[in-house]
């Protein structure tokens, strides 16, 4: 049954006794639950990284998935969690955001609940663990088969996080880093599309201060050491070293600036 | 079947073979085996550090699943390795004091049982690598069902773990962070319930040479960048910074001293 | 049904969407499927580094279960990737000699299949990233049943990993370090059986420009800070420092030449 797949994505980190805290809470209520890791090393409180990487990889699994999200660095407040389905893919989060980048790329309208019927969750909840304390015993139900509908209210309203969107225009691209992989490669998110006719016709790529000469189709493609613009598996433009690390090369992190310019 | 999950607690690092080595040998046994990681990171030879994991995690797992904890420095000496039964949870170690503290937090008597039959092992057993020829067969044997019985001799004596404990007197209150998160939380040993009756009349609250001037309930509840002290999720005393790393701030790490004094 | 067992391998580190990625594809097809992690911290692009880890590991495992490799500096290249079967072990990865150390240790002749049939993979295969659109559907298919030789055809010629082996002579042992596990010991290419004989009747042990005066079966056999020579968990020559790091100590890393020299 896939409904008894639960993945996870935390900014808690490897070492910590919270990851096994959660999964010792699923456990408890579903067995036969199958537990899956996705990372426990998104950037702690990281909100906007934790969007990246959901909008990267909950589109590869199949519907009926459960994916729970514990990156909430507003715990304990007055921020929601939510239960959101979308395209077929079911996330348990807090409601920062973490979630409307992979809506949008989805596409469709989410079916979004808040969490509020508090005999599903753990008793006492502790002010400062809400991944242990809600979103672990609401998964255990859900992947048992539980209906969301008993979970709260449906909501049309929610934090949507804002990401910065790539400017595109006939004769330039603007955007950004928005990941830097363990390899130094640098993903914006200028779309594969424009950047890839525009450089086709002869164009100039910038990262930060420095100019991007080569453009190829993949890392091999190039001579060790060159720095190379290519589409990434995300399908958007990518800069990286043969080899080496784009990010030292350059200087670049999540947030540099990007910019391709029509000169064909 | 509960008794099918394993869950692994080692400090080999993500990076190394032995992991790996240890999965193998218990899907050799028992390919039906479900392995739970739950952390690769435990710090080498941190035998303190362990304790303080395994209570703060193994206490939320049902009772049945098989804890397998590899942080073993003693490794080929004449240390014993042991089956350990306290309350339901069953558990694989050495007999280094790892599991002692989990046993206080659950109270009630442990059953515990030395490893002696050779049988159960595999062959030859190497000096330096207990985790992989001892404990992942006979966790192997177990998860199939074999009685804990048949593995050796119930023993009455083990070693324990004597961790620092807190000074609580009426006035005052004296202990020391045991934990830091990946989020520099200062997770400390002074327990909740004296601690904040005291705090709700007006105390004094010191990490190292540091005053904690705030008290709040969660992180959001205090400005951005402000160090507060609050009930943490294994209900004892922490301080934090609101979006911050208190263990930065502060200076403190594991051992620290904190000391709470009345004042009201 | 061991079948259904899939490990992954790679070097996309623990922060990446590429690992969720891969577990996304895997279990579209294959809902059943057990993903087990051996590790996710190969160093980058390493081949060498993966070559020692599969050797290590592999081995443990029971026949059957199937394992897949991402370590693959050449990708979006004119390298093949491959179905290997090498004494019931089963792997996909890339031709880049990564599992060819492995095959020598286990023996016999590999079933080597190249993979063709691009039915079997996930449409449009990015540039730069087989695991997630070749590999992983492939994987997914292999572990619901399917016949590896529809993937592709046979093939007798593949690339080997040349790696650097130990001169042993009756007077004189000369390899190198070829793991430093998170403990820092050092695990070097000199095989127990040499080594033990020529230590039991008198032996100079040279680690770069260090000698190691102590020779144990364990580490708790010597005092803490001692450096020792010892046999490894892998059957070969490991330096190791009594509750401390012999890599600190030595200078040594991988690559550091190790010798030994009869003396008796």
């Amino acid at each position: 049954m896939r409904d008894a797949i639960i993945t996870l994505t935390t900014d808690f980190g490897e070492a910590s006794p919270y990851v096994a805290a959660v999964k010792g809470v699923i456990l408890g209520i579903h067995g036969a639950a199958r537990i899956v890791d996705l990372s426990h090393e998104i950037p702690a409180h990281d909100v906007r990284a934790a969007s990246f990487f959901l909008a990267s990889s909950i589109v590869y699994f199949p519907p009926g998935v459960l994916h729970v999200v514990v990156v909430d660095p507003g715990v304990g407040s007055e921020r929601a969690l939510l239960f959101v389905e979308i395209g077929g893919h079911r996330l348990l989060a807090p409601d920062n955001g973490c979630w409307t980048e992979l809506a949008r790329r989805v596409g469709g309208a989410p079916r979004v609940i808040r969490l509020e019927d508090e005999g599903y969750w753990r008793q006492p909840v502790s002010a400062t663990f809400h991944g242990r304390d809600i979103l672990a015993p609401v998964a255990g139900w859900l992947s048992r088969g539980l209906d969301p509908a008993l979970l709260g209210p449906v909501i049309a309203q929610w934090t949507s996080l804002n990401l910065p969107q790539p400017e595109l225009t006939p004769n330039r691209l603007r955007g950004e880093v928005v990941f830097v992989d363990r390899f130094g490669n640098l993903i914006t998110n200028i779309p594969a599309e424009p950047w890839a006719s525009m450089a086709a016709r002869g164009a100039r790529i910038e990262v930060g201060a420095a100019e991007v000469a080569q453009i190829s189709r993949t890392y091999a493609d190039v001579a060790a050491g060159t720095v190379t613009a290519l589409v990434s598996s995300s399908n958007t433009l990518e800069i990286a070293v043969a080899e080496g690390s784009a990010a030292s090369r350059l200087g670049a992190k999540v947030g540099t600036r990007v910019q391709v310019t029509a000169t064909g």
